[in-house]
């Protein structure tokens, strides 16, 4: 009758490269540590090897600054090029501070640097320093990776493609969803009774949110990183939603 | 070699009433599930418990609100007593707009409404409307419920006590550390190496917040709700934290 929830960190997934097949690749790791997928599972998996595989490496060499960015960029000690890819992936300044660069990415997404990392992008690929911007679309990657685990292997896993994000009142980056397929990302509780049967008063938990911080906590144990966390046990209520449903739309936006 | 976390639902812990000693109950709760705790396990325990038995229950008839705060409350549907309860546990407010009130508890945590319940407060215990305040110190009472397993069974058990709150650019409610003991709370990897060499740029991760949104997966899974989660198979950073680590400081601010 006990309840338990396992995360297991998928062990020896090789380098991904412009072009890879993540569904592929994942699965062959699966299979190589001895693990079955089944009907119910959650793959967490880190954007970087998801925008990786899709290309998204940017050569800073290749970007040119227009001059209004160049204006900006002068009240951040930030290299201009890479706060010209910032603005390109974002639809407005939420705070311009020394130092730091919070937008709301097209996505919808309010974070540092539009999600743009430096890191661990494979100086191998490209010549000269190279960012890696975030999938195109990551709801469309989730449900990709999603598809090819069904029509591969004939199970019904759900995908939750996971970033680190800051947050405005408290300190230390944690995991959240930014690509999401098979579960809903929003899971609307309303109604509910509570232990002494009142209706529950928050009524949506940020589900996907929630798998992404817990995989989190396998992804950043390693010194050389995890991209990706099995997830079994969790009873998932239905349905089928979006990362982009844990938007807050603007207009309910109290910190513009 | 493959590296799994098991978060288990600790069944049948019995309805807390002002003066229960947690650790205890937890303990029998733990035995009478087979369940043997082992140096390392993490418990994470949800603060309505904690709350209830540190007596923070306020009947809504013995509160007499003031006349800036019946002002105040004009431009909420907030009942003006509930608005008093939340200011005097309260610093400043954040937001103020028609049905949000969103304030720094003298925590220093920005949430809505003081982390002030209405739900899951026992009716039986007090007469009429009553409504639960956050613990006086959760971080105290992290550490409490530490040294007393640590005194009835000899293990070293980290704890950290959870919340539900809202976040100001994503819907969705997450869990986060309100009280922890044992380990730390914001875990600083400033120089690591990532994968390629680089050194990472997000230096500190919110580990006892990716503990806490763990927990909540299944926190919020039976409609009977589940107060305490054991954790086992992190491998903790040393260091022994406090939830207020995770506070960000007001110069650091910029949502003011």
């Amino acid at each position: 009758l006990t309840h338990s929830l396992t995360l297991t960190a998928i062990p020896r997934i090789p380098h991904i490269r412009p072009g890879d097949d993540v569904a592929r690749l994942l699965l062959r790791a699966l299979e190589e540590a001895g693990l079955a997928l089944q009907d119910g599972d959650i793959l967490a998996v880190a954007q970087k090897i998801i925008s990786k595989a899709e290309g998204r490496q940017v050569r800073l060499a290749d970007v040119e600054p227009g001059p209004r960015v160049v204006e900006r960029a002068g009240k951040t000690p930030k290299d201009p090029r890479l706060v010209e890819l910032i603005l390109r992936e974002s639809t407005s300044v939420s705070r311009l501070r020394p130092g730091v660069l919070i937008v709301r990415h097209r996505l919808g997404f309010t974070s540092a640097n539009a999600g743009i990392d430096r890191s661990n992008v494979d100086p191998d690929g490209l010549e000269g320093e190279a960012v890696l911007l975030l999938p195109e679309d990551p709801d469309a990657s989730a449900g990709n990776l999603r598809e090819t685990i069904r029509a591969e292997r004939g199970v019904n896993v759900a995908i939750v493609i996971t970033d680190s994000h800051g947050r405005p009142f408290r300190l230390g980056t944690v995991g959240v969803a930014i690509g999401v397929a098979g579960l809903p990302a929003l899971w609307d509780r309303r109604g509910e009774p509570d232990l002494y049967g009142f209706r529950l008063q928050h009524t949506d938990v940020g589900l996907a949110d929630e798998i992404a911080a817990a995989a989190g906590l396998l992804m950043g144990q390693a010194a050389e990183g995890t991209p990706a966390v099995l997830i079994r046990g969790l009873r998932l209520p239905p349905g089928d939603g979006r990362a982009t449903d844990l938007v807050r739309p603007i207009e309910q936006d109290l910190y513009r």
